[in-house]
């Protein structure tokens, strides 16, 4: 089914304790789009870019079957910038450089061909652009999920409020679930959570992995242990990418085939984090996939039969 | 078949967010036989109190199954003492007083009855002390797991290697892990631990779990998320009860089972920590035991055919 990615595409500069980029491309709706495209056939992204952005990044993504209808390039403008620093534990980083450039005034068209999607994947933006892109569907997707960062929790608490009222799914990482809602406890934040609106509430947690929250249940699914951290940037859109794209395919919005996704969803996260940038993310084969979620599955299944 | 039980039986008092204690009975070695006492029916606990330790404890003890023959009683002398408090975030804690009172020249003596043990867990304590246990056994156990600490890394590593050489299985946490081999990526940390000795490596991660390595396996176990962490004193000594006690029931050691092993160590220490000492982890009957293991099943078994 259509799946319609709306965030940003942009250059990154980042250093690690393993080295620096000078500028390359990234941005939550790139990172997104192609870790969904290995489980997708139908993607349109919506963002925007300035005539400084690469043409053969943006070929990179039309091969992975991404729609750039919804693109615009701003002639004679730059697109957002931003650059930054890990930390050694690579789980904490310093932002040098935001320089938002066309990201200051984005104004989000969404094509007539993307306007009757099932699901929508609102990467991280401000609010009200989220709201924007909502506004301009047909109908109401199946699903929606929106991711948020602690930022707008800062600057547009009430704007940021009112977009996750109507979404179906919630990403956060675990500092943002405790910022949100005020509870230490990663349960007791997500019972709060699940009161503002999501039916569902993803907890990221980096190198501890994720889990998955309804009103009723609860799923965890573990970070691959890896011998080197790389680069953490775009891990967290890697692996709402994978959620997404994984759903899309095969329509099944179920609590079940949520925690498959999940998996998809984390093993697309643990190839980005391989290298630097979207490079692990570019031209993976279907065999290369299987066997990194093959790795999921022997790192956490046992058989345990209780009588 | 039988497990012979070395650590501390000591009196702790402990601060947390949620309250204090004034001095309750821990110690390793009294928490590792209750929780595999929810196992293993042949067990045998070598340690040292003064005549100030109560009496109705030792009894609770023997209920649970556990062989106190092996437990010096010295007249007139104090038992072990430690004092903590433990920060907001529960993973870190300070230590405020620390008496070795009978602790200080322990002497261990494995009584006949247990001197063939089949499995032997070597609760933390002084290297050499672990070390004279082992010399005392008629036998070399079907499995020596081994609890340490960073304290030892610190004062006595020679010792320590010593000790880590000649066991099978090494617990440690992931600050451990990393000190013992200089890593930070646990994944090479464990590679450089399992050329020291051991052929298995457990590495204790708290409230995101605990991973299980072999030289060409690994396997992750989730802690379970609780509304809230009460008290996570004795924890690490529940789990690692639960692990052993699962294997010396079993009478298997292969790699698969000491997976299911720690999904019953890591319930055992979730209950630990829902209450002070180790309240919650005396008089649990089967059924409790049985249902938050199906909690764990719940938290993270899914289904994913690839073909």
């Amino acid at each position: 089914m259509s799946l319609l990615v709306v965030g940003t595409v942009a250059f990154d500069a980042i250093e690690t304790p393993f080295g620096k980029t000078d500028k390359i491309i990234g941005g939550a709706a790139t990172y997104i789009s192609l870790a969904a495209s290995y489980f997708s056939k139908d993607i349109h992204l919506v963002s925007v870019v300035g005539s400084d952005f690469p043409k053969e990044s943006l070929e990179m993504l039309k091969n992975h079957g991404v729609s750039l209808d919804g693109l615009q390039i701003k002639e004679g403008e730059k697109s957002f910038f931003w650059s930054g620093r890990y930390h050694n534990d690579m789980n904490s980083r310093d932002t040098l450089i935001t320089e938002l450039n066309v990201l200051a005034d984005f104004d989000p068209i969404v094509p007539e061909s993307a306007k009757d999607c099932d699901f929508l994947m609102l990467g991280n933006l401000m609010p009200v652009v989220q709201q924007k892109v909502i506004a301009q569907l047909k109908k109401r997707p199946k699903l929606i999920v929106l991711d948020t960062m602690n930022f707008w929790m800062d600057i547009a608490m009430d704007e940021l409020m009112k977009t996750i009222a109507i979404v179906d799914v919630l990403t956060v990482n675990d500092a943002e679930a405790r910022q949100l809602s005020g509870e230490y406890s990663l349960v007791k934040a997500a019972q709060k959570i699940l009161l503002m609106g999501p039916k569902v509430l993803i907890i990221k947690k980096g190198e501890h992995g994720a889990l998955l929250f309804n009103k009723e249940q609860v799923f965890f699914a573990p970070a691959l242990p890896l011998e080197d951290v790389f680069d953490p940037t775009g891990a967290g859109d890697s692996f709402a990418g994978g959620f997404i794209g994984y759903l899309a395919e095969t329509k099944d919005i179920s609590f079940d085939n949520m925690k498959r996704a999940i998996i998809f969803g984390s093993a697309m996260a643990s190839f980005t984090v391989e290298k630097f940038g979207v490079e692990r993310l570019v031209g993976l084969t279907q065999a290369q996939v299987d066997a990194r979620v093959q790795e999921f599955i022997d790192l956490v299944q046992f058989d345990i039969s209780l009588v």
